[in-house]
């Protein structure tokens, strides 16, 4: 049997899987709620936020009275406050499907993007989904080489946030304004859900090697 | 005299204000630089971000050292634990100051803010410097008060975002898609680098009194 510190602290990991789990649904129904022009997905995404921050809290506290009442040190102290900032990053990740989800609600009952785009927007959600079920993988089993491919992962995302942005700034955009800064709020939201991802990822890498640096020294953002 | 562990926390304080005057300089000459085309003010705030970063860094592996050696619980813990969380917003702070200059990089030689809006822009940095002042005082002085008025200036920058979007929306934009998505992304960064700073405020809330809940329940973004 494990000993009480560290199972607590793999409590704190299930609750971050869960939180991957959480964001994971979020970002999916968000892109339903975008590309459907769904009011009631779009509203229950923005209630569910409400959970992952609250499982965030979670988290944090469990972290706080593990640090107080086992005064861990070394790996163990670092594993600690390396699940704090994790949290971080994953509630985060909620919060943009939240704004995704706020975007249609905004837009209703229109829809926020052109049919023409709807297709990149549909690979942005499924590179979202395939990065937050590596992040919760890659949680649960401390996996560097999971890690790693996060980074890849995320290189498609921007990739497809670039291609969004050359569409825009082609010359040739038809729908208007409106639409132009409705789709420029959406993929930057998608590509801050990919570097979130990322910022986990790099993480567990310094959780694992315990050095710093970043799995992915290339486009961190778009700006 | 303080005892070593509190001397460590002034140590990490200061840091922590320090940070606040990087990200307040970083985000006034990323102004400049937008709003002039100024190419080598631009590069330099791109570059000095891997000092804020710096620094985060130092903060992070002092609070680690810092809960590893003393140990901290109650109070104390709490102040360490606070001071990495408040070291993420301050860096992301400097991250958005860094994204506004790298748009002013992308559009040199022309500018990337027409005319009629800069002085939109202009008050947007007045209300950011001042909420990086206040919270590098509120910091200093574990001040409820100056968190709580951040949250006002943060009302006025969120004011500010709206008639940026506003005017973009208002069907009489003249300035083309490549103009429209800039302006929405620039506007975006400001109103993300005073959400941070109301991200700290809270902070300080939680430190001074103990309980969680936001000194701003309003619009915590555009979205």
């Amino acid at each position: 049997m494990r000993d009480a510190f560290h199972e607590n602290l793999d409590r704190i990991s299930d609750e971050l899987v869960e939180m991957t789990t959480m964001v994971g649904q979020a970002i999916e129904r968000a892109t339903t709620a975008l590309l459907d022009a769904d009011l009631s997905v779009a509203e229950s995404v923005i209630a569910a936020d409400d959970d992952i921050d609250e499982v965030r809290r979670q988290v944090d506290d469990r972290c706080v009275d593990l640090l107080a009442r086992q005064q861990p040190v070394a790996t163990d102290l670092r594993m600690v406050v390396t699940a704090m900032h994790m949290a971080s990053d994953i509630e985060r990740m909620g919060d943009l499907a939240r704004h995704v989800a706020k975007v249609a609600r905004r837009r209703y009952p229109s829809g926020a993007v052109p049919d023409d785009v709807a297709e990149i927007i549909s690979a942005m959600e499924n590179v979202a989904k395939r990065l937050v079920a590596k992040t919760g993988a890659a949680i649960a089993d401390k996996d560097v080489h999971a890690a790693i491919e996060i980074a890849k992962d995320d290189d498609e995302m921007d990739e497809l946030h670039r291609t969004i942005f050359n569409t825009l700034l082609s010359g040739e955009w038809s729908h208007g304004t409106e639409s132009a800064v409705n789709l420029t709020l959406i993929s930057r939201y998608y590509e801050r859900f990919g570097d979130h991802a990322v910022a986990v990822a790099d993480r567990i890498v310094y959780l694992v090697t315990g050095s710093y640096g970043t799995v992915d020294e290339g486009l961190v953002t778009n700006a």
